[in-house]
Protein backbone atom coordinates (compact mmCIF):
# COMPACT_ATOMS: atom_id res chain seq x y z
CA UNK A 1 0.00 0.00 0.00
CA UNK A 2 2.72 2.42 1.13
CA UNK A 3 4.81 1.11 -2.21
CA UNK A 4 1.70 1.76 -4.11
CA UNK A 5 1.27 5.15 -3.39
CA UNK A 6 4.70 5.72 -3.71
CA UNK A 7 4.56 4.78 -7.34
CA UNK A 8 1.44 6.75 -7.91
CA UNK A 9 3.51 9.71 -7.14
CA UNK A 10 6.09 9.08 -9.26
CA UNK A 11 4.32 7.96 -12.11
CA UNK A 12 2.02 10.88 -11.97
CA UNK A 13 5.31 13.37 -11.17
CA UNK A 14 6.68 11.79 -14.44
CA UNK A 15 3.65 12.77 -16.67
CA UNK A 16 3.41 15.86 -14.89
CA UNK A 17 7.04 17.26 -15.72
CA UNK A 18 6.72 15.53 -19.29
CA UNK A 19 3.76 17.92 -19.90
CA UNK A 20 5.20 21.19 -18.52
CA UNK A 21 8.64 21.13 -16.51
CA UNK A 22 9.97 20.60 -13.24
CA UNK A 23 8.98 24.25 -11.97
CA UNK A 24 5.19 24.32 -13.22
CA UNK A 25 4.73 20.83 -11.31
CA UNK A 26 3.48 21.43 -7.49
CA UNK A 27 3.83 18.82 -5.11
CA UNK A 28 0.07 19.02 -4.42
CA UNK A 29 -0.37 18.61 -8.74
CA UNK A 30 1.63 15.61 -7.57
CA UNK A 31 -0.43 14.68 -4.94
CA UNK A 32 -3.86 15.60 -6.35
CA UNK A 33 -3.21 13.92 -9.48
CA UNK A 34 -2.09 10.56 -7.93
CA UNK A 35 -4.72 10.60 -5.19
CA UNK A 36 -1.95 9.78 -2.43
CA UNK A 37 -2.42 10.75 1.55
CA UNK A 38 -0.94 14.38 1.68
CA UNK A 39 1.74 13.42 4.31
CA UNK A 40 3.18 10.74 2.59
CA UNK A 41 5.17 13.17 0.15
CA UNK A 42 7.77 13.55 2.95
CA UNK A 43 7.77 10.17 3.99
CA UNK A 44 8.39 8.78 0.76
CA UNK A 45 10.79 11.84 -0.88
CA UNK A 46 11.78 13.70 2.08
CA UNK A 47 13.91 15.77 -0.32
CA UNK A 48 11.18 17.44 -2.10
CA UNK A 49 10.31 17.80 -5.85
CA UNK A 50 13.87 17.67 -6.93
CA UNK A 51 13.96 13.63 -5.00
CA UNK A 52 10.48 13.26 -6.79
CA UNK A 53 11.84 14.34 -10.42
CA UNK A 54 14.89 12.18 -10.08
CA UNK A 55 12.78 9.00 -9.50
CA UNK A 56 10.48 9.92 -11.92
CA UNK A 57 13.32 10.47 -14.63
CA UNK A 58 14.54 6.86 -13.40
CA UNK A 59 10.77 5.55 -13.33
CA UNK A 60 10.33 6.60 -16.77
CA UNK A 61 14.15 5.79 -18.28
CA UNK A 62 13.57 2.16 -16.91
CA UNK A 63 10.41 2.13 -19.37
CA UNK A 64 11.78 3.22 -22.25
CA UNK A 65 14.69 0.71 -21.91
CA UNK A 66 12.66 -2.16 -21.14
CA UNK A 67 10.35 -1.45 -24.27
CA UNK A 68 12.97 -1.30 -26.56
CA UNK A 69 14.87 -4.02 -25.08
CA UNK A 70 11.55 -5.86 -26.01
CA UNK A 71 11.01 -5.10 -28.77
CA UNK A 72 13.84 -3.79 -31.00
CA UNK A 73 13.83 -6.58 -33.56
CA UNK A 74 16.70 -7.43 -35.59
CA UNK A 75 16.65 -4.74 -38.30
CA UNK A 76 17.54 -1.51 -37.67
CA UNK A 77 13.98 -0.26 -39.66
CA UNK A 78 12.49 -2.05 -36.80
CA UNK A 79 15.07 -1.01 -34.65
CA UNK A 80 14.05 2.68 -35.04
CA UNK A 81 10.27 2.08 -35.44
CA UNK A 82 10.15 0.81 -32.39
CA UNK A 83 11.72 3.26 -30.62
CA UNK A 84 9.46 6.05 -32.44
CA UNK A 85 5.88 3.95 -31.77
CA UNK A 86 6.91 4.20 -27.99
CA UNK A 87 6.65 8.05 -28.73
CA UNK A 88 3.91 7.91 -30.78
CA UNK A 89 2.08 6.23 -28.29
CA UNK A 90 2.14 9.17 -26.23
CA UNK A 91 1.24 11.86 -28.39
CA UNK A 92 -1.63 9.88 -29.80
CA UNK A 93 -2.61 8.97 -26.33
CA UNK A 94 -2.56 12.38 -25.18
CA UNK A 95 -4.36 13.97 -27.79
CA UNK A 96 -0.93 15.91 -28.30
CA UNK A 97 -0.05 17.12 -24.54
CA UNK A 98 2.06 14.57 -23.28
CA UNK A 99 5.90 15.10 -23.42
CA UNK A 100 8.72 13.76 -21.78
CA UNK A 101 9.56 13.48 -18.43
CA UNK A 102 14.00 14.06 -19.21
CA UNK A 103 13.02 16.88 -21.78
CA UNK A 104 10.84 18.44 -19.05
CA UNK A 105 13.53 18.17 -16.67
CA UNK A 106 17.06 19.17 -18.99
CA UNK A 107 14.87 22.35 -20.04
CA UNK A 108 14.35 23.94 -16.79
CA UNK A 109 17.27 25.86 -15.84
CA UNK A 110 16.14 27.19 -12.65
CA UNK A 111 15.03 23.58 -11.89
CA UNK A 112 17.68 21.29 -12.94
CA UNK A 113 20.26 22.13 -10.70
CA UNK A 114 23.96 20.02 -11.42
CA UNK A 115 22.28 16.90 -9.48
CA UNK A 116 19.22 16.86 -11.47
CA UNK A 117 20.67 17.71 -14.84
CA UNK A 118 22.90 15.07 -14.15
CA UNK A 119 20.39 12.68 -13.99
CA UNK A 120 19.03 13.57 -17.36
CA UNK A 121 22.32 13.47 -19.14
CA UNK A 122 23.02 10.21 -18.16
CA UNK A 123 19.11 9.18 -18.59
CA UNK A 124 19.95 10.44 -22.52
CA UNK A 125 23.31 8.71 -23.23
CA UNK A 126 21.23 5.58 -21.77
CA UNK A 127 19.18 5.86 -24.39
CA UNK A 128 21.33 6.55 -27.07
CA UNK A 129 23.75 3.52 -26.29
CA UNK A 130 21.21 1.33 -26.45
CA UNK A 131 19.93 2.45 -29.75
CA UNK A 132 23.24 2.83 -31.08
CA UNK A 133 24.33 -0.85 -30.03
CA UNK A 134 20.73 -2.36 -30.90
CA UNK A 135 21.42 -0.32 -34.96
CA UNK A 136 25.08 -1.97 -34.99
CA UNK A 137 23.92 -5.37 -33.75
CA UNK A 138 21.12 -4.92 -37.05
CA UNK A 139 23.89 -4.04 -38.90
CA UNK A 140 24.64 -0.62 -39.22
CA UNK A 141 28.04 0.70 -39.54
CA UNK A 142 29.96 1.62 -36.27
CA UNK A 143 30.92 5.39 -37.64
CA UNK A 144 27.09 5.58 -38.55
CA UNK A 145 24.88 4.13 -35.69
CA UNK A 146 25.43 6.67 -33.15
CA UNK A 147 24.92 10.02 -35.01
CA UNK A 148 21.41 8.22 -36.21
CA UNK A 149 20.68 7.31 -32.79
CA UNK A 150 21.21 10.99 -32.02
CA UNK A 151 19.21 12.16 -34.93
CA UNK A 152 16.24 10.26 -33.80
CA UNK A 153 16.36 11.30 -30.03
CA UNK A 154 16.20 15.01 -30.89
CA UNK A 155 14.28 14.07 -34.08
CA UNK A 156 11.45 12.60 -31.47
CA UNK A 157 12.53 15.68 -28.62
CA UNK A 158 11.54 18.06 -30.89
CA UNK A 159 8.83 16.19 -32.62
CA UNK A 160 6.86 16.02 -29.52
CA UNK A 161 7.35 19.73 -29.07
CA UNK A 162 5.60 20.37 -32.30
CA UNK A 163 2.66 17.92 -31.64
CA UNK A 164 2.07 19.98 -28.62
CA UNK A 165 1.26 22.89 -30.78
CA UNK A 166 -0.22 21.31 -33.35
CA UNK A 167 -2.07 18.88 -30.70
CA UNK A 168 -2.04 16.37 -33.67
CA UNK A 169 0.91 13.22 -34.16
CA UNK A 170 1.80 14.46 -38.13
CA UNK A 171 4.85 16.15 -37.16
CA UNK A 172 6.11 12.92 -35.75
CA UNK A 173 4.79 10.90 -38.48
CA UNK A 174 6.53 13.41 -41.00
CA UNK A 175 9.90 13.34 -38.74
CA UNK A 176 9.47 9.69 -38.26
CA UNK A 177 9.52 8.81 -42.20
CA UNK A 178 12.77 11.39 -42.62
CA UNK A 179 14.69 9.44 -39.95
CA UNK A 180 13.90 6.21 -41.83
CA UNK A 181 15.69 7.35 -44.84
CA UNK A 182 18.79 7.63 -42.82
CA UNK A 183 19.44 3.81 -42.72
CA UNK A 184 21.80 2.76 -45.16
CA UNK A 185 19.89 1.26 -47.92
CA UNK A 186 19.53 -2.81 -46.48
CA UNK A 187 21.03 -3.86 -43.09
CA UNK A 188 19.29 -6.83 -42.25
CA UNK A 189 21.06 -9.18 -40.34
CA UNK A 190 18.65 -12.11 -40.16
CA UNK A 191 17.48 -12.55 -43.56
CA UNK A 192 14.36 -14.69 -42.23
CA UNK A 193 11.41 -11.56 -43.20
CA UNK A 194 12.49 -12.33 -46.93
CA UNK A 195 12.58 -15.69 -47.14
CA UNK B 1 13.07 55.60 -23.94
CA UNK B 2 9.70 54.10 -23.15
CA UNK B 3 10.04 52.29 -26.53
CA UNK B 4 13.59 50.72 -25.30
CA UNK B 5 12.61 49.56 -22.26
CA UNK B 6 9.53 47.75 -23.85
CA UNK B 7 12.19 46.38 -26.19
CA UNK B 8 14.13 44.83 -23.72
CA UNK B 9 11.44 43.76 -21.55
CA UNK B 10 10.25 41.48 -25.07
CA UNK B 11 13.79 40.28 -25.28
CA UNK B 12 14.84 39.04 -21.84
CA UNK B 13 11.57 37.78 -21.83
CA UNK B 14 12.48 35.92 -24.97
CA UNK B 15 15.60 34.75 -23.62
CA UNK B 16 14.06 33.63 -20.11
CA UNK B 17 11.14 31.47 -21.51
CA UNK B 18 13.43 30.07 -23.73
CA UNK B 19 16.16 28.60 -20.98
CA UNK B 20 13.24 27.65 -18.32
CA UNK B 21 9.06 27.86 -19.64
CA UNK B 22 6.66 30.24 -18.92
CA UNK B 23 5.80 29.43 -15.84
CA UNK B 24 8.88 29.64 -14.48
CA UNK B 25 9.21 33.03 -15.62
CA UNK B 26 8.30 35.36 -12.89
CA UNK B 27 7.73 39.21 -14.10
CA UNK B 28 10.23 39.92 -11.35
CA UNK B 29 12.54 38.03 -13.50
CA UNK B 30 11.90 39.68 -16.69
CA UNK B 31 12.55 42.87 -14.94
CA UNK B 32 15.71 42.04 -12.91
CA UNK B 33 16.99 40.83 -16.46
CA UNK B 34 15.82 43.53 -18.58
CA UNK B 35 16.72 46.19 -15.67
CA UNK B 36 13.44 48.09 -17.09
CA UNK B 37 11.69 50.23 -14.13
CA UNK B 38 8.78 48.46 -11.96
CA UNK B 39 5.71 50.17 -13.26
CA UNK B 40 6.59 49.43 -16.81
CA UNK B 41 5.62 46.09 -17.02
CA UNK B 42 1.97 46.49 -16.59
CA UNK B 43 2.43 49.93 -18.06
CA UNK B 44 3.34 48.45 -21.74
CA UNK B 45 2.29 44.94 -20.85
CA UNK B 46 -1.72 45.49 -19.37
CA UNK B 47 -2.54 41.79 -20.01
CA UNK B 48 1.08 40.55 -18.44
CA UNK B 49 2.85 37.48 -18.72
CA UNK B 50 0.80 36.24 -21.75
CA UNK B 51 1.15 39.02 -23.43
CA UNK B 52 4.74 39.46 -22.61
CA UNK B 53 4.75 35.50 -23.72
CA UNK B 54 3.17 36.88 -27.19
CA UNK B 55 5.20 39.65 -27.84
CA UNK B 56 8.47 37.32 -26.90
CA UNK B 57 7.31 34.57 -29.58
CA UNK B 58 6.76 37.21 -32.12
CA UNK B 59 9.99 39.44 -31.60
CA UNK B 60 12.13 36.17 -31.62
CA UNK B 61 10.38 34.58 -34.97
CA UNK B 62 10.60 37.61 -36.71
CA UNK B 63 14.64 37.81 -36.11
CA UNK B 64 14.61 33.90 -36.73
CA UNK B 65 12.39 35.03 -40.37
CA UNK B 66 14.91 37.44 -41.07
CA UNK B 67 18.09 35.70 -40.63
CA UNK B 68 16.93 33.11 -42.76
CA UNK B 69 15.48 35.47 -45.44
CA UNK B 70 18.96 37.25 -45.85
CA UNK B 71 20.92 33.72 -45.38
CA UNK B 72 19.34 31.01 -46.83
CA UNK B 73 21.67 30.76 -49.94
CA UNK B 74 20.76 29.16 -53.46
CA UNK B 75 21.87 25.95 -52.85
CA UNK B 76 19.33 23.32 -50.48
CA UNK B 77 22.56 22.56 -48.18
CA UNK B 78 23.14 26.25 -47.59
CA UNK B 79 19.68 26.92 -47.09
CA UNK B 80 19.10 23.89 -44.14
CA UNK B 81 23.26 24.93 -43.27
CA UNK B 82 21.54 28.73 -42.11
CA UNK B 83 19.10 27.47 -40.32
CA UNK B 84 21.56 25.12 -38.06
CA UNK B 85 24.03 27.78 -38.06
CA UNK B 86 21.33 30.10 -36.12
CA UNK B 87 20.33 27.63 -33.38
CA UNK B 88 24.24 26.69 -32.96
CA UNK B 89 25.02 30.19 -32.01
CA UNK B 90 22.01 30.07 -29.73
CA UNK B 91 23.88 27.02 -28.00
CA UNK B 92 27.47 27.61 -28.10
CA UNK B 93 26.51 31.24 -27.17
CA UNK B 94 24.98 30.42 -23.75
CA UNK B 95 27.00 27.20 -23.40
CA UNK B 96 24.40 24.91 -24.31
CA UNK B 97 21.62 26.53 -21.42
CA UNK B 98 19.60 28.42 -23.91
CA UNK B 99 16.71 27.51 -25.71
CA UNK B 100 13.72 28.46 -28.59
CA UNK B 101 10.85 30.85 -26.54
CA UNK B 102 8.36 28.71 -28.88
CA UNK B 103 9.17 25.95 -27.59
CA UNK B 104 9.27 27.55 -23.92
CA UNK B 105 5.54 27.95 -24.64
CA UNK B 106 4.91 24.98 -26.35
CA UNK B 107 5.89 22.67 -23.70
CA UNK B 108 4.01 24.45 -20.87
CA UNK B 109 0.86 23.22 -20.65
CA UNK B 110 -0.08 25.18 -17.74
CA UNK B 111 0.90 28.38 -18.78
CA UNK B 112 -0.03 28.25 -22.95
CA UNK B 113 -3.56 28.64 -23.17
CA UNK B 114 -5.21 28.40 -26.53
CA UNK B 115 -4.48 31.25 -27.98
CA UNK B 116 -0.77 31.69 -26.54
CA UNK B 117 -0.24 28.22 -28.05
CA UNK B 118 -1.70 29.48 -31.48
CA UNK B 119 0.82 31.98 -31.27
CA UNK B 120 3.60 29.27 -31.04
CA UNK B 121 1.67 26.97 -34.11
CA UNK B 122 1.55 30.17 -36.17
CA UNK B 123 4.89 30.73 -35.59
CA UNK B 124 6.21 27.29 -36.08
CA UNK B 125 4.47 26.99 -39.48
CA UNK B 126 6.04 30.44 -40.41
CA UNK B 127 9.08 29.07 -40.51
CA UNK B 128 8.52 25.31 -41.67
CA UNK B 129 7.03 27.61 -44.90
CA UNK B 130 9.74 29.89 -45.00
CA UNK B 131 11.90 26.36 -44.91
CA UNK B 132 10.00 24.37 -47.46
CA UNK B 133 10.00 27.51 -49.97
CA UNK B 134 13.52 27.54 -49.83
CA UNK B 135 14.66 24.53 -50.45
CA UNK B 136 12.02 24.48 -53.19
CA UNK B 137 13.21 26.89 -55.00
CA UNK B 138 16.80 25.93 -54.23
CA UNK B 139 15.83 22.30 -56.19
CA UNK B 140 14.21 19.91 -54.06
CA UNK B 141 11.18 18.45 -55.11
CA UNK B 142 7.90 19.80 -53.62
CA UNK B 143 7.10 16.31 -52.11
CA UNK B 144 10.58 15.92 -50.08
CA UNK B 145 10.85 19.45 -49.46
CA UNK B 146 8.08 19.98 -46.40
CA UNK B 147 9.03 16.74 -44.42
CA UNK B 148 12.78 17.67 -44.20
CA UNK B 149 11.41 21.31 -43.31
CA UNK B 150 10.03 19.57 -40.52
CA UNK B 151 12.32 17.00 -39.90
CA UNK B 152 14.85 20.03 -39.19
CA UNK B 153 12.94 22.08 -36.87
CA UNK B 154 12.65 19.19 -34.99
CA UNK B 155 16.04 18.19 -35.18
CA UNK B 156 16.94 21.50 -34.02
CA UNK B 157 14.09 21.85 -30.95
CA UNK B 158 15.23 18.43 -29.92
CA UNK B 159 18.96 18.94 -30.62
CA UNK B 160 18.59 22.03 -28.17
CA UNK B 161 17.39 19.57 -25.14
CA UNK B 162 20.09 17.54 -25.33
CA UNK B 163 22.35 19.75 -25.87
CA UNK B 164 21.60 21.32 -22.34
CA UNK B 165 21.78 18.28 -20.92
CA UNK B 166 25.16 18.05 -21.87
CA UNK B 167 26.01 21.29 -21.69
CA UNK B 168 27.89 21.13 -25.04
CA UNK B 169 27.02 21.89 -28.65
CA UNK B 170 28.08 18.15 -29.71
CA UNK B 171 24.65 16.76 -30.45
CA UNK B 172 23.32 19.41 -32.48
CA UNK B 173 26.31 19.02 -34.63
CA UNK B 174 25.70 14.81 -34.91
CA UNK B 175 22.17 15.99 -35.87
CA UNK B 176 23.25 18.73 -38.14
CA UNK B 177 25.46 16.04 -40.27
CA UNK B 178 22.13 13.16 -40.58
CA UNK B 179 19.71 16.18 -41.69
CA UNK B 180 22.63 17.32 -44.00
CA UNK B 181 21.86 13.52 -45.74
CA UNK B 182 18.49 13.83 -46.09
CA UNK B 183 19.22 16.22 -49.46
CA UNK B 184 18.94 14.66 -52.51
CA UNK B 185 22.23 14.25 -54.20
CA UNK B 186 22.50 17.56 -56.09
CA UNK B 187 20.53 20.42 -55.59
CA UNK B 188 21.49 23.38 -56.92
CA UNK B 189 19.62 26.08 -59.23
CA UNK B 190 22.06 28.26 -59.99
CA UNK B 191 25.61 26.50 -60.68
CA UNK B 192 27.31 29.99 -60.18
CA UNK B 193 29.71 28.33 -57.45
CA UNK B 194 30.11 25.46 -59.77
CA UNK B 195 31.92 27.54 -62.42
Amino acid sequence: MAKDSRESMVRSAAALIGSRGVSATSLSDVLSESGAPRGSIYHHFPDGKKQLAEDAIRWASERVLAHQRACGGTTAASVLGCFIDMWRQVVVGSGGSAGCVVAGVAIDTVAADDLLLGVARATFRSWLSLLTEQLEAAGVPPGRAAPIATATLAGMEGALILCRAERSSAPLDAVAEELMRLLPPETPRTTRANR
